[in-house]
């Protein structure tokens, strides 16, 4: 479609998927502090006798059929009402929109629609204030994001604790050093924001966004990137992905946009986001220097870091780590600088034989984050591109620098991530979270993947996620997706849901292999509906309904299979579920056979050998 | 389509791909003992001043365009002569066909085509001799069989050797305990296969295979299931997805046929095959007693492993290791007993409360594989099928068992390797693999997955994919491929091209892990397409240049876009890998950085620095 027929085509809601999710309730539970409600799904079982499953739902309300929806308005200021009861904010006219901001030339005209703010006016920290989750913490104060944080952590934590207490066993995985905590109080959300072990990207001017933690010590999150390029945009289908990707799970959106209308694109983000979104700033600075890294100034810099703070960007991707001694330690790369950002910044200090104007104004920036909230993600510029370049020189002395970076912005209490790589073979993956645990003073670390191979264009998110689990498993605190377009092109809508679900069960897979008390509920009724052929529930309770019922269908289309006891893949005689039930209720039936010798037991068995012969004839079901 | 149709539908050679693959040639490597032709491809790159890339090649004849491929008539006999040679079998009349064999009452007709055997005979081991890879290994012999191994295993290692010899450095990975050599010999691979660590499944009757091995100390392999089941079946589609699995690179194929026509379907298959065939033989068995686990008897189940012997099976999961005992074991779990077989024989022993007749039989079953070199794959019948289940006391009592008869096995000289779970969390996948090793003396390891969570039917080719990853770098020796219809369906044509390709990077980044020396090429040759560019060279040299190819075009479709030195992810001014490359250049022409003091390298910079200022306007490429 060209761009003047874009600015045809009105935005409206039809734009964006709303329906819930099948046999899902969204649940609101309510805090015992605060006024808060703090938004859930439940999935009921067929099986009215078995409680409902509680699972951590991202989508916000869009899939709630209560709420209304208008993307034209944006969504419910949830966390206002907060912000502006700590008294620390003021609200003023902000900075004008500029024709540069959308990458115009003066006096044209944008091609797309605006967002109406309806006198929406941005706020900031009044003078001498400072407004982030991480001063607050440290004050001792318990926020609302907190206590909605830690009731939004806790599900399903109190009965696994109850069924471990009954079991006696002690808790499984192996964490690496992590300290997940058996349940999670609003205390200890503060306690590990005040130690920088996790951050609550909220900048106070995206109150629409959910309240969301990225720590080590808490359930693994997720990130996908949407945004366009100036070879391909619309602003419809980037609100779209942005609405889909966190049906799919998507704990964060990153707006990575570089083409035109890059401020008008983001501002219909925002409103309509309910995770926090993050951006780098550099992408959008060098289109106001029509694209010439050389030209580049702190001013232009700074410009555009106050216009994202003032629109609610909640996180910036800041390559502040790329200093000049750095590059010529990328000349014998396979692929050199594989970062955009790395590779502008890299060109600029080259360029002026300088040191990185972000690195120089570090603290500038530190002071400008602190006012609006807005979290630092500090970019690996140099994180290797290639199996090669893994965990090389150029890498290490960039996470060294991250190290002392993140030190700096700790005094003035600005939330910090540290970005990591890229591409890394499965037995260097450790070494890169050791390294950053290590430099970072155990900032929480946000990871591109890491690809553990590179041959394999168009399954990327695959090689990705086996990285990605990994690095999670070893104390990541949030992966950033690789879709199958990785390497390739820009993702459709179908690339996003596919690069969300594998990394969503990634992160769980991780979760898992801590040893989180609560990852195990998912798996467990998956499983017991698996093994009793509630065919429904195994969909129902699946990452993703639609395609496991789907799939199921291409080969045993009838209403009758969902409910058969047996499956297409082996038929009814072969039936490994059914025959292993009928195994299972005989040998079952011996009572506690763990409390008999090996000749009761085989004694006993004996006697329900008969039994079992009789009832032979019954062990295979027809098919409906 | 009905039963009846497929009958009419007669089965050609155009129901299987015969192309070669882009800008690829098949190449053949003579042996220098043996009169021996390695097959292998070899991918030209568009820069004429490269060497061009080999690459392992599992698909056989079909995609040489020399070759006649006419799969009425099955492919050449490559190993005929060489087993003739040793002078140790004798071709007999064999086994009469029964009805039972294709699951018919007597005097039912076939309703599926009949593959011609053109006279052929079974082969059969001298009264006796022992015939097997293993037995020969022993007797220091080095058959051609091995040879082909070596050097079919040798690709690149050369020129890897060349290089890290010129670096200096030592081999990277981390290997576990594992010893893959830097070049293999023919006699290394006697040596392994003496040890019981590898094995090299080749039926005498199934001389179109071409040799292959698995184990530690070699490529990671893997296998992809096939066959029909009594819900849906063909033919032509069984052979077509055989034909398909090893075009995109399954080295071995099982047969999981449970249907009607199994015997024939089999005989098709194996005929055309140009890798090695695996089976359940309890599947046939079963169908032979009419579905009633109870009925099976030993003299039936011997029946049908002559039957497969003589057809050319190469090797057959066999689960012995279900005893009596251990099936109260199972009692409690959530998932109870997941494996088909496992499941039957379950049935059985606690039908007739007497030993599983497999492990009581185990030394017939030793002689009759003896006589044909059909391999055990020692099935895992009480592998876990659900995270909860996991490691757990069942399990590893199986495989403690398997320990045992790995070991009677071996006094018959009859190969051996061993199967795995199922669903395991990462933290738990180490201890399968070490266990494995102590308890089946460094047999190969066969592996399902595992699955490293239960919640993502539809997904679960990903979800295992990241646990195959794990215990292939761990030491697995192949692993067994999962598709997108895990748990749902049985797979099509695109789902096994889904599974396969998935396995093949993860078996891929395990070699990468363990530090196989010729592994990383491909992925630098890839890489540095990348960087340069070649956009031809990087689909060709991917697992699918297909829809390495496809995916590239849905955003940039012009040729022209094939050359641009960008792409559609950040268009032309973004592109971080052209800035690089302006940035290594500079940085290189200060020659080697390395030497020079950070003063030196500052005042480098700064003289080239005002070059690169006068060459800026030259870094962007103009869009074609």
């Amino acid at each position: 479609m060209s761009k003047a027929a874009q600015s045809q085509v009105p935005i409206t809601t039809d734009l964006v998927t709303t329906d819930p999710f099948p046999a899902s309730r969204k649940i609101y539970v309510e805090g015992k502090t605060n006024d808060i409600q703090v938004a859930m799904r439940e999935i009921d079982l067929t099986d009215s006798a078995l409680a409902p499953v509680r699972v951590y739902d991202t989508s916000g309300p869009y899939t709630d059929p209560r709420q209304q929806i208008d993307i034209t308005k944006g969504l419910p200021e949830l966390r206002r009402n907060w912000v502006l009861a700590r008294g620390d904010v003021d609200a003023y006219e902000g900075r004008e929109v500029k024709p540069e901001d959308n990458g115009l030339k003066e006096g044209e005209a944008l091609t797309v629609p605006e967002f109406d703010r309806a006198g929406r006016k941005p706020l900031r920290a009044k003078s001498g204030h400072c407004v982030t989750q991480l001063h607050y913490a440290r004050q001792g104060i318990v926020t609302p994001e907190m206590e909605y944080i830690a009731i939004r952590e806790n599900l399903g934590r109190e009965a696994a604790l109850k069924e471990a207490s009954l079991k006696g066993a002690p808790r499984d995985g192996e964490s690496f050093g992590a300290s997940i905590p058996d349940y999670v109080t609003p205390e200890f959300v503060r306690d590990e924001v005040a130690r920088g072990r996790a951050i609550i990207p909220s900048n106070i001017n995206h109150p629409e966004a959910e309240p969301m933690i990225i720590g080590r010590n808490f359930l693994v999150k997720i990130n996908a990137n949407i945004g366009n390029s100036a070879v391909t945009s619309s602003v419809g289908e980037e609100v779209d992905k942005m609405v889909w990707a966190t049906r799919w799970g998507a704990d964060n959106v990153m707006d990575l946009s570089t083409g035109r209308h890059i401020h008008t694109i983001r501002e219909w983000i925002i409103r309509n986001a309910p995770v926090p979104i993050g951006t780098v700033p550099i992408y959008q600075a060098l289109e106001k220097v029509n694209g010439v890294a050389e030209d580049l100034t702190w001013e232009v810099y700074r410009d555009t870091l106050i216009e994202q703070c003032e629109q609610g960007v909640d996180y910036f991707t800041i390559h502040a780590g790329v200093r000049l001694a750095h590059i010529p330690l990328t000349a014998e790369r396979v692929t050199g600088i594989v970062s955009r950002g790395g590779s502008i910044l890299a060109k600029w200090c080259l360029a002026h034989h300088q040191e990185n104007f972000l690195y120089t104004h570090f603290e500038e920036i530190c002071e400008i984050m602190a006012a609006y909230d807005v979290a630092f993600s500090l970019g690996d510029g140099l994180r290797p591109g290639s199996i090669a370049d893994a965990n090389d020189a150029a890498q290490f002395a960039e996470l060294e620098t991250l190290g002392e970076l993140r030190r700096i912005a700790d005094t003035y209490d600005v939330q910090v991530m540290i970005e990591g790589p890229g591409h890394v073979p499965m037995h260097k993956i450790k070494e890169n979270m050791e390294k950053q645990l290590k430099e970072c003073d155990e900032a929480p670390f946000y990871t591109l993947g890491p690809l553990t191979t590179d041959i394999a264009p168009g399954y990327d998110h695959i090689t990705s996620g086996i990285g990605a689990a990994m690095i999670g498993w070893y104390g990541t605190a949030m992966l950033c997706y690789v879709t199958p377009k990785e390497h390739l092109g820009l993702p459709d809508r179908d690339d996003v849901k596919e690069g969300v679900i594998t990394y969503k069960l990634a992160a769980h897979a991780a979760d898992l292999a801590k040893g989180h008390p609560a990852a195990q509920e998912r798996d467990d009724a998956l499983s017991q509906a698996r093994f009793e052929f509630r065919w429904r529930d195994q969909f129902n309770l699946s990452l993703d309904p639609e395609r496991a019922e789907d799939f199921h269908d291409q080969t045993l289309p009838a209403e009758g299979a969902k409910v058969a006891h047996f499956c297409s893949m082996c038929g009814p005689k072969f039936c490994s579920m059914k025959i292993s039930q009928e195994v299972r209720d005989h040998a079952r039936a011996q009572n506690d056979v763990t409390g008999l010798s090996s000749e009761e037991i085989k004694a006993a068995m004996a006697e329900k050998s008969a039994e079992f012969k009789e009832q032979g004839a019954e062990i295979y079901q027809k098919v409906e």
